[in-house]
């Protein structure tokens, strides 16, 4: 198992105080030692981190959580390698242009005969199912509407039936962004939570750590964060259901497509 | 005109000296103001640094010069702007992915018309005539390779007559890696320099500061630096002619492909 932290937000956000709390199951307080991974998106920009090592050790991580970066829409993830072996290219997030967007994309579970599916634009880098189940979406969405299509939803609900067509093969948690949304697809485990005013204070399981939101943002801020787990324990985060792809957009739930 | 600044080596090197140099012209000794990049192979893998803001204050900036990642291939850019404007996905060096392997590119010039040349796989996610001709590049190169060639010269060949198509349009300055080899095409202003055993100190131009690679290498080490100018004053740097595509693999120049 790995474990999934996303953000979407209305305004730039640093996501500092949820990574604080993802970085220490990397190796300290859960047993994710096999590198992480954070892309953060800039406008149509984006920037992305990784590291092969354990996420409670890393230098670059420490960057991270020190030097406040902020976003609109955060993907990361730590990793428990399953398959393919611990080194930078099976570092998730994995990213693709489509469109001429940035997408990318982070997965948490093991998909069985993942690699027998056929691709034909896009290739792996690394030995990863993830990357090759990345692919594959991202194949199937360009032969599918070989332009962005005019209505978003249109968009939302194939990617929630591609999701369908991978989930019976595993697992298969994933986030995913196209620069535009945050997908969140849960499979058996994934959790999120919607901060807007009035805000309040919120204490990390993880780590010896509290924030109070109300000194950190304003009174129209929205955001929400999507993880493998609760990352706070004094806030109503609402566990997904099997099969549930949520949509997020400037901060908020905009769809939950269930099977 | 941006500054370039690309390594290949035998072994995993640092480029902490060269990207000190280097990073010195981007606000401080030169006039490159508006962001710059650093992309480093690992193996198959691939990890990037973006900044907007002038490399001589960037925080990430410092990280890179403090944190020695070592890698077998570089490719930098500092970047003033004359197309598109200053922000993330405008900031070199720009990566797709081909044939399973990361692509990046990282370019010093104007290119006339260049967004006029049809695009079929690859689209731009900034607005600089950079990566449009970069996307160019790909296609064009997946259209004729759907394959990687068996001979790599097949491939070094078309890029060079690729990249003679785009130096009519004005200055092609540019550095590529396919993740194998490192090419570097001159259009007007381009360098290199090998270093091998023995290895003597070098100074830099744009900084107080001088190294004893005697101190920071084995015997068997061999690094090629390519640069938009020499970064040192007391090393024999090759000065490029124009039109010469120059291929590079672990440190030592296997082609140069002249017009």
């Amino acid at each position: 198992m790995c474990e999934l932290l996303g953000m979407s937000a209305n305004v730039p956000t640093d996501i500092c105080f949820s990574f604080t709390g993802l970085m220490q199951r990397g190796g300290r307080t859960g047993p994710h030692r096999d590198g992480w991974g954070i892309a953060f998106y800039e406008g149509r920009g984006y920037r992305a981190f990784h590291d092969p090592h354990p996420s409670a050790e890393s230098e670059i991580a420490r960057l991270v959580q020190r030097y406040a970066i902020k976003s609109r829409i955060v993907v990361s993830h730590i990793r428990r390698a399953n398959r393919g072996r611990v080194c930078l290219e099976n570092t998730h997030p994995f990213g693709r242009e489509l469109w001429g967007r940035h997408w990318v994309f982070a997965h948490n579970g093991q998909l069985r005969g993942v690699k027998r599916l056929p691709l034909h634009f896009y290739r792996p880098i690394g030995s990863t199912d993830s990357e090759h189940a990345f692919c594959w979406l991202l194949d199937r969405i360009r032969a599918r509407f070989p332009q962005p299509p005019r209505r978003p939803a249109a968009l939302w609900r194939y990617i929630h039936t591609l999701a369908g067509e991978l989930n019976p093969r595993g697992v298969c948690n994933f986030l995913l962004s196209d620069a535009d949304y945050l997908y969140a697809h849960c499979s058996t485990q994934l959790s999120w939570l919607t901060r807007r005013a009035p805000f309040g204070k919120a204490c990390l399981m993880d780590a010896d750590m509290m924030v109070d939101f109300q000194a950190e943002t304003t009174p129209d801020d929205v955001v929400t964060v999507v993880a493998t787990r609760p990352l706070t324990d004094n806030e109503p985060w609402t566990v997904m259901n099997a099969g549930t792809l949520a949509i997020f957009d400037a901060g908020e739930p905009v769809a939950m497509l269930d099977r």
